[in-house]
C-alpha cells in the first residue's frame, strides 16, 4: 500500500477499505507517515466525509492503538455517560449518581474543561482532597462498592486519539462529524461500560452549530457505538443558553448537590432526571430517579462517591474572595443569554482552560441571578461573578452584561431535549 | 489574520482574498506555518478549488518570493515557449531557434526530466561541453546576438514554487489546476518574456489525463499569463503516442537537428512549424518558418545557441554502446503506442530521472521504427533501444513490445493539436 495512493482516494471522494485506514494510523503512530501528510488526509476527511463503515474501521484502529478496560468482574450491565461540552453542564454530576442510587453500575471515565465548555474532572476536583486519577483496580473496586466512579482516562487508552487531536487542533480539521463521534465513541467503547447515554449539544456554547448537525452526529455516534456491541442512545439538547444557574467549577458542584436534593433550577432538574431514566432503562433497571431524589439516596451515593475518592467536602468548597453582581441597565423579560459568552467570561476568570497544560481556579465562575424568562428592572442583578480580583471581574463585566438579550414582551422558556436517537432511529420531541 | 481561520475559509469552500493567500505563502516562506498546516490548506485546495482572482494572487505571491529576469535591454517582444512535459517532446529545440532565425527574440529558461517526461536542459546537455547554466548578464547577451538562449532557471526564482511543489509531491496534492498553473505561470512570468506560448499536453504520457482537464489548465494559463499583462496562446495537444521518432536525451538533439532540416516525423515538423508560427505572431514578426527550414537559417540559429552555450557538436553526440531491435510477435498496423510505457522504458534505460539528484543518462533512449500508421510483418522491429547493457535492454524489451497496439485494419494519424486558446477563448480543431 503507499500513502499516497490512500490519501489521493480520499482526496478523490473514494471509500476506504477498513485496511488502509488501519494502514495510516498505524503509520501514523509509529511515526511512518509524517504530520503533513496525515494533515492532508484529515483535510480530504473533513471535506469529502466518511461513510459508516470507514467511521467504524477508523474508531476501531483508534481503540487498537491502546488499552481496553476490562469491567467483566462488576455484574450487571455497566453504563457510561457523555456529554459533547457545554456551559454550565453539571448533568453528569447529578444524574450518574442518581443512576447509581437506583442500582445502575456507573463506570466513568472523564475529560477536562477545554475552550468555553467545562470539564466533570475539573468541577470534581474542587472538592478538597478529591482525586480523579484511579488505577483499574481501585476504579473497579469503587464501582462495586459505591456503584459510581468518576475517574480521567487512563494516557495508556487510545493514545491514538490524543495524537490525532492535537493535530486537528491546528489543521483547522476539528469539524468534521467522523471525526469528531469516532475520536468520542474510541474512548467510550475502550471504558468498557456495555451501555452509553450520550447527550449531543448544539447552539451557542456547544461545539455542533445547529440542530442539523448534532442530529448528524448523534446518529453517527449511535451507530458506532451499536456497531460496537453497545447499548448506546443520544439527547440532542439545546446549549444556547447556560444550562441551570452556574458556571463555574466549585459552584457546579454546589449546584450539583443542590440539585441532587431536589432544589434548584426546574430545568436542570429534569434534564437530569431524563438521562437518569435513559441510564436506568439501558442497564434493565426499574426505579424511579424522582424517588432516588427525594429520598436523599443520590446526593448520599454522591457524597460516598467523593469520600471514596479522597474527597473532603466538610471542609468547605473553595469560595472566591471577590463576589461583584453585574446589573441590569435597562427593564425587561431576559429572552437568551449567549452561552458562548458566558462560557468565555468564566474562562477569563480562570474556570476553563485556554491550553491543556493550564491550571483553573476551582472556585472562579459565573453564577446566573436572572434566567431566561426572568423579569428585571434597570440595576437588578442579572449575574454575580466570582473572582480572584476587582481587576478580573472588571474585565468580563461589559461582556457578561452583553449576553444577556432583554426584551420588553414576556418570554417562554424553549425546549431543551429535542430529540432522541437510538438504533431504531431518531425521536422528535422532548 | 488567524491561520486555522483562513486554512477553514477555504476548507468551507469560500474565496481567500489576495491577503489571506499573501499571509499563507508569506507565512509558509518565512518557516511561521508549519508543513502540515500549509498540507491542510494545499488539500483543501485540491477538493475545493480556487477562483481566477485567487489563482492570479497565488501566482503574484510566488513571483514575489524571488527574484524577476529584467530583460528590458532586449527590444522588441521577447516570446517564450513552454510544454507541460510529454514523452518524445523536443518542440522547443526546434520551433525556438525555427522563431530565433524568424527574428523572434526567445529567452527561454527551461527545466529538467521528471518522471517519464523528458526536460530540455537535460536534452541540451548531451551536446559535449554545452552549459544551461548561464548567469542573467550572459543568457541578455546571447539573446541579443543569437536571438535565443536556452537556460536552467535561477534557483533564486520564484523560490516557494521549489518549496511548495515539494510539498505537494509528498501530501498527494499534486492534480489540481489552479495548483499546477500558478507554478508553470509564477515561473514564466518571473522568466520575464513579454508574450508566451504554452503546449497544454493530455493523455497517456502526459500530466493531464484528458482532454477537458488539459483544457481548464490552458485556460487558467492564458488567464493568470494575461492578468500578468503577458500576451499567452496555449495549444492543446494529444500526447497518445510518443511525439516524433526518438525518445532519449542525444537522439532527440539528432532528431532536432533533422527537423530544423526539414527531414523527419511529418507530424512532428507540423507541430513545429504550427508552434513557431504562434511565436512570431505574438513577436509580431512576419516571416515564413517554413522558409527559414528551407534555408537552413533554423539549423544555423540552433548550432550558433549550442556553440555559444560551449557545445562542441563537432565531437559527435554521445552513442549507447548496444543498440538492439525490439520485433513485433504478428503481423498488422500500429494503431497506437503507448507514451508512457515508452517513457518509462526510456526511464529505466537511464533517460530519465526519478529522483531530482538522478544523473541521466545522454546516450540511453528508444528509436520508433514502427510509428502509429504504420504496417508490420511478425520479426520487423518496432522500436530500436539504446542502452548501456544488454542486460538494461531485457528489462524493457517486454514492457516496449506491448507499447505498441497492432490491428488487422489499416490506421489514420489522429490528430495532434485540437484547440487553441487565447484571451478571446477557445478555437477547438487543429
Amino acid at each position: 500500500m503507499n500513502v499516497l495512493e490512500v490519501i489521493g482516494r480520499k482526496r478523490d471522494g473514494h471509500e476506504h477499505s477498513p485496511e488502509e485506514i488501519q494502514f495510516l494510523l498505524g503509520g501514523y503512530l509509529r511515526k511512518e507517515i509524517p504530520d503533513y501528510q496525515m494533515a492532508a488526509w484529515l483535510m480530504a476527511v473533513c471535506i469529502r466525509g466518511m461513510t459508516a463503515p470507514e467511521t467504524l474501521a477508523l474508531t476501531r484502529a483508534m481503540i487498537e492503538s491502546g488499552e481496553v478496560l476490562d469491567l467483566s468482574t462488576i455484574p450487571g450491565i455497566k453504563v457510561d455517560k457523555h456529554s459533547t461540552g457545554g456551559v454550565g453542564d453539571k448533568v453528569t454530576l447529578v444524574a450518574a449518581p442518581l443512576a447509581a442510587a437506583c442500582g445502575v453500575k456507573v463506570p466513568k471515565l472523564s475529560g477536562r474543561a477545554l475552550a468555553h465548555t467545562g470539564g466533570t474532572l475539573d468541577k470534581l476536583e474542587s472538592v478538597p482532597g478529591l482525586t480523579v486519577d484511579l488505577e483499574p483496580e481501585r476504579f473497579i473496586k469503587q464501582v462495586l462498592e459505591v456503584g459510581i466512579a468518576v475517574a480521567a482516562q487512563s494516557p495508556r487508552m487510545v493514545p491514538a486519539d490524543k495524537l490525532l487531536y492535537a493535530l486537528r487542533d491546528v489543521t483547522a480539521t476539528v469539524p468534521s462529524v467522523p471525526l469528531i463521534a469516532s475520536s468520542v465513541m474510541s474512548k467510550k467503547i475502550a471504558a468498557g461500560a456495555d451501555a452509553i447515554v450520550l447527550d449531543v449539544k448544539f447552539g451557542r456554547g456547544a461545539f455542533m452549530p445547529d440542530f442539523a448537525s448534532a442530529e448528524e452526529l448523534a446518529k453517527e455516534m449511535v451507530t458506532l457505538g451499536e456497531g460496537a456491541g453497545r447499548r448506546t442512545v443520544a439527547l440532542v439538547t439545546a446549549m444556547d443558553n447556560p444550562l441551570g444557574r452556574s458556571v463555574g467549577n466549585a459552584l457546579e458542584v454546589q449546584e450539583a448537590l443542590d440539585a441532587l436534593s431536589g432544589e434548584g433550577d426546574a430545568e436542570l432538574l429534569e434534564v437530569c432526571l431524563r438521562v437518569t431514566r435513559e441510564m436506568c432503562e439501558l442497564a434493565g433497571v426499574r426505579a424511579d430517579p424522582q424517588k432516588a431524589m427525594r429520598s436523599g439516596a443520590g446526593r448520599q451515593t454522591f457524597e460516598r462517591m467523593l469520600v471514596a475518592q479522597g474527597g473532603h467536602l466538610e471542609r468547605g468548597l473553595p469560595v472566591a474572595p471577590v463576589q461583584v453582581p453585574v446589573t441590569a441597565d435597562r427593564d425587561g423579560h431576559v429572552e437568551a443569554i449567549d452561552a458562548l459568552e458566558v462560557g468565555l467570561s468564566a474562562l477569563e476568570l480562570g474556570a476553563g482552560r485556554l491550553r491543556k497544560e493550564d491550571r483553573v481556579d476551582p472556585a472562579a465562575g459565573v453564577v446566573i441571578e436572572a434566567p431566561v424568562g426572568a423579569r428585571v428592572r434597570s440595576g437588578d442583578p442579572l449575574a454575580t461573578v466570582h473572582a480572584r480580583s476587582n481587576e478580573l471581574v472588571e474585565r468580563v463585566t461589559k461582556r457578561l452584561r452583553n449576553a444577556w438579550r432583554l426584551t420588553d414582551r414576556e418570554v417562554g422558556k424553549p425546549p431543551h431535549v429535542l430529540a432522541r436517537v437510538d438504533k431504531n432511529g431518531i425521536a422528535k420531541g422532548d
